[in-house]
């Protein structure tokens, strides 16, 4: 739809020269800690790709993004302590997509408590708590 | 998180116990029309695989329902007229998914329209209409 900004916010936070609340990093994804969450412990999780959105990304990356959303849910739900992930993409300005590089929101929340991403930033510290425990989580040995 | 329930009504509707209005269907995956959608033109993608939620889906899968989400999107775009796209997965019955088999939300809207999903079941012959503009336009030979 749009061709790709090397300087949106995602690509500074990717090339290090923003900070994030790191929670998980492959060599094809990040998952790091929104900090306009729309409820607590919201994670976004970017590939390592130049994509807009989902119609720009490539088979290699989609699996790499999934399978990191995968790891990220299950940490979300032992250290929230909520059942329920809302998984949200956006696709064009229209749609409400604020960031043009391709995100996948995961918020431990009801659907029915969204829509309120015009909210505050959240407190620093508290993000780094959060990225610290669901880090902490994704490096337990998985027993299913 | 919970086991597969095969009286799901989208299994159901795999097993073509009861009517869809379909977009598409390849051998992995089957697109139709939300019967109770939050805007027009609302789709639904599930795999042929029996899974409640995304962290129940293989990585063959993943692939299929994105590649189909794809596809969707790009005929959402021409047919409705909409730049902007909503996808949605809900994961858990807190989140508010409501069938336990797993499920992308294809909406053209902004995602501050939604949150009326326990809206009306919309006009049959309008979604007749859809899935085959939908359909159609997925025949056409693409050029990118």
């Amino acid at each position: 739809m749009q061709p790709y900004d090397q300087n949106n916010i995602f690509a500074k936070i990717l090339r290090g020269e923003i900070p994030c609340h790191k929670v998980y990093e492959d060599n094809h994804t990040l998952a790091f800690m929104d900090v306009m969450p729309q409820a607590k412990g919201h994670v976004l999780v970017i590939p390592k790709f130049e994509a807009v959105e989902l119609t720009d990304m490539n088979s290699e990356f989609i699996q790499a993004v999934f399978s990191t959303a995968q790891k990220i849910i299950c940490a979300q739900r032992k250290v929230l302590q909520r059942e329920g992930i809302v998984q949200l993409q956006l696709s064009g300005k229209e749609a409400g997509q604020s960031v043009f590089h391709y995100h996948i929101h995961l918020i431990p929340a009801s659907v029915h408590e969204l829509g309120k991403h015009e909210g505050r930033v959240a407190d620093q510290s508290e993000l780094a708590t959060l990225a610290a425990q669901l880090s902490a989580e994704l490096d337990q040995p998985t027993i299913k």
